[in-house]
């Protein structure tokens, strides 16, 4: 029978931090458990009061969990997708945090059990520091938090997801895991691997100390990334090696591009310079907004996490897994294709 | 006959932010007096307690200044070379704030009266905003500060310019002008390519709306460069051409490096991140320090803004330029070759 609990699988930054944000909710009513393969990082989330209990095992961490968290680099929730089966209620929500969407869900869809709910996610937000101590219970505010429904999640399953990514102070984006990480290539894999990449090609050359000298606050900020955990760096690229290197020759071309206007002479890179100004400052100041189906505005969700225990959410999502095997698909995947919100929510 | 006046041509970012941290020194004994092409900004920077006074042309700003520091764009200061000397009193000193520094002390030479001296200077430091608006006291605190003396600068006008920066709380680097343009081009002409080549790439797939609603603070930090004055990046490459284009050529080849690492499998790309973290880290924890001349520390320069003026600094500038129509030019030379400080500061 399920208890209370929510169990994060992986307590660094991102898990330590969910568990922050959720341990600071007023009159909760849920226990949150933690488990990680280096225990000292799950100690250092409990005494943060990331967490209530830090347990040895995924099979302590998961048993009676209503909600279950997975918050690893990519490699290793495949692991664990393939572990965590035999350790589930029926009608557990599972989700993630992974960077990548498609290899998950592929994952989730050959290993996970039919009667618990997969809803992957990912929350587009994060920090130069990795591990524990360098979370925060506001990592997520205002941060989007892309939203991949397996086709077989109760829709009641994906409204305590919303719940939890509301919770966080996030914003829920549904997207398809295909087009996330195309996307994600191009707005977050490539840009760590530019990084890279700068930091390298200084590092590597002949005059590195005199040209560390004069290294000032921009190359820290723009080789920020390159001090990133490279477990995660590594899953990732792997896990979306097609999009990514697409879009490392497509910076490739856009540098060619700059180096012939700026061949060219001083109109054609002027020109260059102050349209890519204009276009950013847009972006800057108008980011565009989800698309919602006309004049429906979803109730929020806000409270779905703390009513997942209190209000029966729960059973509901069981009872609905036991009468049916399989959500119906077309409505998840119609919606999926959309990126819309249900007007239901 | 000089005054007591310092003179900020161009009251942009950098010169409101040098007129504000002049102006907060306690009992100074000089005026700041300002001109701008734009007289908004020149009366903004004012307004903003940055300047005494502003002014509405070359000629009245620079008039009876014994020091003049040019903070345009390289293509502008170039104009204001040419200008400049008809207006300046004997033993002037003249900086700048120009992001390279070849062209500059190139133009300088050809231009500038051989009663004056001109000591090149480049802060390394800035922000995504620019105008006076966006301007600090302690924009330049902790920041290196390039110094490019020419071969006629009095040694003593090299520390009337030592003392400016010191007393904004930077850092001076003595280096020579071709080699800062290269460095530079590597720690800043480049990633401001790359932050530019990064945004343009996601702005013009078709997928850039949906991309857009996932680029998180990721995304925004990696193109913040983009959103730079467009005549400064245009500035900077024309007049770093040569360089620009051969590091854009580096951060190709290296992406092409980390792309075949991808391709080759799971450990090599591993290492590549792995080996460019610890490198970073080890950047960022223990910064190279500036060479000194073993054994000896040089006194602090921080008063000779001061006594520029009150301890007859500039009547001794203009002693010296009147007895030797040119410094000697080996020591400078040497000094600049080998990076490092004069002990005799």
């Amino acid at each position: 029978m399920a208890e209370n609990r929510i169990a994060i699988i992986g307590t660094g930054l991102i898990g330590a931090s969910i568990g922050l944000g959720l341990a600071a909710r007023p009159n909760r009513n849920y226990e949150i458990v933690g488990v990680d393969r280096d225990r000292t990082h799950a100690r250092a989330a409990k005494k943060l009061g990331a967490l209530d209990r830090e347990v040895g095992s995924l099979e302590e961490a998961v048993e009676r969990a209503g909600m279950v968290i997975i918050a690893t680099p990519v490699v290793a929730a495949r692991r664990i997708l393939e572990d965590v089966g035999r350790y589930l209620v029926p009608g557990a929500v599972v989700t993630d945090v992974c960077s990548t969407k498609a290899e998950v869900m592929r994952w989730a869809a050959e290993y996970l059990p039919e009667n618990v709910h997969f809803v992957g996610g990912h929350p587009m937000a994060g920090r130069e520091k990795s591990g524990p101590e360098a979370a925060s219970a506001s990592l997520f505010e205002g941060a989007t938090w892309a939203v991949t429904p397996s086709p077989r999640a109760d829709e009641r399953a994906v409204q305590a997801v919303l719940g939890l990514i509301e919770a966080l102070g996030a914003i829920p984006l549904y997207i398809d895991p295909a087009e996330h990480d195309q996307y994600a290539a191009a707005v977050s894999h490539v840009p760590l691997l530019a990084s890279v990449a700068l930091f390298r090609m200084v590092r590597d050359s002949q005059g590195w100390e005199d040209a560390a000298l004069l290294a000032g606050p921009g190359f820290r900020d723009v080789t920020r990334l390159a001090s990133g955990d490279p477990t995660m760096a590594r899953d990732i690229m792997l896990t979306n090696r097609e999009a990514v290197i697409h879009w490392i020759g497509r910076l490739q071309q856009e540098l060619s591009t700059i180096r012939a206007a700026l061949e060219a002479g001083p109109e054609p890179i002027y020109d260059l310079f102050k349209s890519t100004q204009l276009d950013r400052d847009t972006f800057i100041q108008n980011p565009p907004q989800r698309r919602r189906p006309e004049g429906i505005e979803p109730p929020s969700a806000r409270d779905a996490i703390g009513r997942m225990f209190v209000g029966g959410l729960y059973d509901r999502i069981k009872e609905t897994t036991e009468r049916l095997p399989t959500a119906p698909r077309d409505d998840a995947d119609l919606k999926r294709k959309l990126g819309i919100e249900d007007d239901r929510l």
